[in-house]
Parts: C-alpha cells; sequence; structure tokens
C-alpha cells in the first residue's frame, strides 16, 4: 500500500456515494483521489461541486472507470448496485486493477446467499490479487446482523434471536416509495409484490446467514412475508399522500429454521408517518439465551449516514485484513474512526 | 494446534473458572485436558465434582501447573486474579510452554494502561513463541468498551461517549461487598477508601484506553470518583443487611479528556437491590455524535455468566488471531458459539 494518506476511489455519486465523499473530506490521513458518476451529467465536474461542498477538491468526476483506476487507489468504495450480480464485474475489475473494495449492495453483506458461484469467484479473484472485499452497511451489515453476534458473545447459549427494525420512510423519495408500496390500495400492493414492482427490504437472507454461520447455526428454510401496512389516518411526506385505507408502507419479515425449529425471526415494518399511529422507531433486538439479552436503540439508527458512515470506518480494517471475500463477522469490530485513518490500521 | 477438538486447560475453579468449565461441557469441538485449582482442597478430585456436575470428566483437578500444561493444551483460560501485575508469571509460563491465553484479569482487558511494560514484554514473549494472549470479560470487555467500539462504527463523528453500567450486588458474597464498601458508614466509606479496603470498579482506564486507541483519540487525563450511594430505606441481601443511612454500594464513575474536553464518562453505580428506591438496573450507551446514538440494554447483561460465556466464546478468534497480546478490539466480533467450536474456527 502507498506511503502517506490512504488513496480511496469513489464509485457511484448517489445519496450514499455522495455523503461518504463529504465524510471523507474531513477525515486525516485518507484522500479521494478519483471518483465515478454513473450519470454523464456530473462528468468533468470538480467532485466538490458534486458533494456539493464549498471547497474545490481537484478531483474530476469522470464516467470512464478504467481512467478513474489510473489513479492507483489503495482501495474502492462501491456504490453503485444493490445485488451480487451487478457488482460481480465492477469488483473483478478493481481487483484486476489492484485494489481492495468495500461496497454497499446490499447482497454482498453476506453474497453466499444470493449467487454461492459468483461469491467464490469474487474470492478466488480477490486471492489471487491479495486484496479484499467487503459488503456492509447499516442494514445488512450491522443492526439486524453484525450487532445481533456481538451480542450472542456474552451468552453461554442462544436459543433464538429476535430483531426488529422500526424506521419512517418519510425523508425517501419516489423510489422508496414505490419499491415498499406506499401509497398505493391493499389491492394494489398485492399486484406490486406479484409483479416484483414492490420488494419490500432487500437483506434478509444476508443477515440470516450472517448471523447463522457466526454461531453455527445450519439454516435449513428461510421464510419471508410481506404484508401492506395500512394507514388508519392520513399520512403525508413531502413525496406523497396516503389516505386511511390505502398503504403507508411494507411489514417485511423472515424467520429462519433449523430442522422445524425457529431460530431466527427479523422484522423491518418500514413506513413513512409511524408516528402518526404512535408507533415509535427504534433497532430492537431480543436474544433468548443463557443470559438473556434485550437491546433497544431509540430512535432506530439513521439508515442513510449510518451506512455511509460504516462504508467509510471500515477502510483501516479492509486494508489490514487477509485477502479474500470477508464479512461484517471477519473482520474486528467495527469503530467511528475520528484519528487519522493510517493510525487506524490495525496489527 | 491440534486436529480433533480443542484442547483447554482451565487455572483457577473459582466462581468464574468453574462457570467456564460448565459451559465448555456442553459445548462441541472443545475439552477441557488439565485444570488447575489455586485451593488445595480442590486437588484430587474429578473435574466434574468441583464443577458440581453429575458426571465424571476424567479430568483430576491438581494445584500443579507445570504438570497440569505437560496435557498440551492449545488454550489456557486464566482466571486467577485480576492484575496485569499478578498474571503477568502465569502467563509468561503459559507462553513459554506453548499455549495461546484468555484471561478475565480486569487489568488485561488494556493491560498498557496499568503496566506498559509488562504488557509489551507480554507482546514481545507471545510473538516470540507465535501465541496470542487476550484479556476480556464483561466489564471490562465488553459492556462499556467494545459494545461502545461498535456502535460508534456507525457514526460519521464522535464527540463524546457516555456509558453507565447499573447494576445490583445483591447476589454477591461478603468479599463484593467489602470492596465496594457495602454496608458501612458514610464515613466508614471515606476511611475504606483511604486504606484501599474500597475500591469500587476495576476497569474504567481499561476500557477508556480501549475506546480511545479505537477511535483515535489521545486521551490526555482520567478523573476517577467514588461516592458512596446512601440508601433511604432498609435494604437486606442473604449476607447483608443496610440501615438507612449507611452504605448501599459505591458510585464510581470515570471521565477522560483529550485537553481540556471529555470525551469519555463511564458510570457504574454498584449497590445492593436498586429496586429498593426505584433505580432499574441496565446497560446504557449514548453517543453524541452524526448520528447519535442511545442504546439501552434493561436489564443489564448479567457480568457473572456474561464473563463467563465471552471468555469461552472468543476460544476460536483466539486460537486463529495473529500472535501477540491483543485487545477486544483486535478481533472479529464476538459471537455466541451454538455450533462446534472446531467448525467455528475463522478464515
Amino acid at each position: 500500500m502507498s506511503k502517506g494518506p490512504i488513496k480511496v476511489l469513489l464509485w457511484g455519486l448517489g445519496a450514499m456515494g455522495s455523503g461518504m465523499g463529504r465524510i471523507l473530506l474531513e477525515k486525516e490521513g485518507v484522500e479521494m483521489v478519483a471518483a465515478v458518476a454513473q450519470t454523464p451529467a456530473k462528468a468533468g465536474k470538480d467532485l466538490g461541486e458534486v458533494l456539493g461542498v464549498e471547497r474545490k477538491t481537484g478531483v474530476v468526476v469522470t464516467n470512464d472507470v478504467e481512467r478513474a483506476l489510473d489513479s492507483k487507489p489503495d482501495i474502492v468504495l462501491l456504490n453503485t448496485a444493490s445485488f451480487v450480480k451487478e457488482v460481480f464485474p465492477q469488483i473483478k475489475l478493481v481487483l484486476e486493477r489492484g485494489a481492495d473494495v468495500i461496497t454497499i449492495a446490499e447482497e454482498m453483506a453476506y453474497p453466499w446467499a444470493a449467487e454461492p458461484e459468483l461469491s467464490d469467484e469474487i474470492d478466488r479473484l480477490a486471492k489471487a490479487a491479495g486484496k479484499t472485499v467487503l459488503g456492509t452497511g447499516i442494514n445488512p451489515g450491522f443492526i439486524l446482523d453484525t450487532l445481533v453476534i456481538a451480542l450472542t458473545g456474552i451468552c453461554a447459549d442462544v436459543r433464538h434471536i429476535h430483531a426488529k427494525r422500526v424506521n419512517n420512510l418519510a425523508p425517501f423519495g419516489p423510489t422508496v416509495m414505490r419499491t415498499q408500496g406506499v401509497g398505493t390500495t391493499p389491492e394494489g400492493f398485492v399486484e406490486g409484490l406479484k409483479k416484483g414492482e414492490i420488494v419490500g427490504h432487500v437483506g434478509f437472507p444476508q443477515s440470516i446467514h450472517l448471523i447463522a454461520k457466526a454461531v453455527g447455526w445450519k439454516i435449513d428454510r428461510i421464510v419471508e412475508e410481506r404484508e401492506p401496512i395500512i394507514t388508519n389516518v392520513p399520512r403525508k411526506t413531502q413525496y406523497i399522500e396516503v389516505a386511511p385505507g390505502d398503504v403507508a408502507g411494507c411489514r417485511h419479515t423472515a424467520r429462519a429454521y433449523v430442522g422445524d425449529r425457529e431460530v431466527i425471526f427479523l422484522e423491518h415494518p418500514q413506513q413513512i408517518c409511524p408516528e402518526a399511529e404512535g408507533v415509535e422507531t427504534g433497532d430492537y433486538i431480543t436474544i433468548d439465551g443463557n443470559p438473556p439479552v434485550n437491546l433497544a436503540i431509540k430512535p432506530e439508527v439513521p439508515g442513510g449516514i449510518g451506512t455511509m458512515a460504516i462504508a467509510v470506518n471500515m477502510i483501516p480494517d479492509v486494508l489490514a485484513a487477509r485477502p479474500g471475500l470477508l464479512t461484517m463477522a471477519d473482520l474486528p469490530v467495527p469503530r467511528g474512526i475520528v484519528g487519522s485513518f493510517i493510525e487506524a490500521m490495525r496489527g
């Protein structure tokens, strides 16, 4: 790895990628050496302008990844898509060019769940290149898996895990409204599910397998359910209004079984304005074990900033990690780096 | 390392060591090959008898460490003392005999805080032997440090950390009553502090430095305070009765500063029967950061079983770790192992 500051290439400058860029501008011992936008409109501009900050960064945003990689980054923050299939060629390219990868693609939190062959191939490519690939994020990546795993660490026995993340979609835009079915009728919700337009949360199988592998459960079956959260009162955001009787969000759940025994139950009801019906947002983890554990984080850890932050904070540990395709359960406990990223390199 | 089950030597068969032994009896892929008691009375007995379980283990408890180490354990669980000075010669011996070490000695959670030279010597000896040494426990080791660190991982900025552990000492015996000043008068409490008979919590500097090193704060000053928790109502346990106006426990706090700025505030009020005055036990972590985090675990994670469990659960990760003196912040997130300890070996 280069001496001096850690060199980062930012790939994907949407809400998440741009947020990471703004965080990185405030950090010591790390610098952005290149930035790749998916949209032509952003190309040619100074990164500072695209990030919406005053200062110029001297980094010109490009759509040309190959050129951007000529900057010889130590690591690439990949924020382009949600699914392993989509990011695989991008990860392959980065590994071939000799950089580590951190991606917030949801399926990459435990890629073997959705794409075992592609995951093994990424692992093989990473080891061949002597580089490391990590998928992370707030969820999947932390709240419903890494944090759960950490809590089981103080248990002599773990019989069942129940984790629930109750959030508020009010800040989000049209895409999220559509994928969660917000504003549809109950019938429209069922239709949307059938057509695959309403997807709910992407990440339950990933979180479940991450937990199960860490504690040693062999999961035989995962059952996911998506049902409409029908509002009894009017709910309104800057993007949408929902009338009583219509859908304010998607209650998505997943149950994992060892044989016929349920061992993990994850819930992630996502809706706009839950407070309108007295629903308190928060992250909740209950472990039926010895000892039992009953945790609550109120309000919930915000998804946006949390995802941007953990992706940035994992940089030194990924650079210091062994080569291969790793998960959050393979790496040291995450930490919020307020000091120099170079000094934060472990070992 | 040996094929087959992981071979463990249990050193120290007090409440903690015995509890670890009972946990290990229920686990797969790990076996106790020797057990060393500090007290002559336990020597010569089958370990099962000393652990208070029905079955015979075939392991005969001894006071002779050298002989016990002839069983060639992969790892030693060291539960003999609280301070680095006390466990140093024991750790040195184990390393010379070629085994890894996990100890619950409170100061070993971050040994450099109390004994920088001895800690560097342990690190040197461990690397020379190609072995790993870890200090862990519920507190220090998890609640007021490792869990705090993990939560900062989702923060883009961390300005201040406040963590508080409110527990109930009612289950504990005379030694704990004495070291926490339970049952003394307010004047007696002050005297006990002066004489060093009342110590409060052992672990604040360790937790603070563990957190500070992880996030990158250079701590200039730590201020600890111990004050009596005076009860307004009668409080009674099977070991002690405390009258109104006398001391029910010790409110121990520590504040850590970077320059003149307080960055960490840890509180650990330990008392008998807090419910007698409506005090709810729990573990509480509040991070003033971006985003802010507000966590509560109610009731608190019990200290005894939690410490036994995390020491046992860390076995595979310590065996798989690089050589040297490590901390919980250097290792993967802890996890409660319900499957085989051999399969739980990472990497």
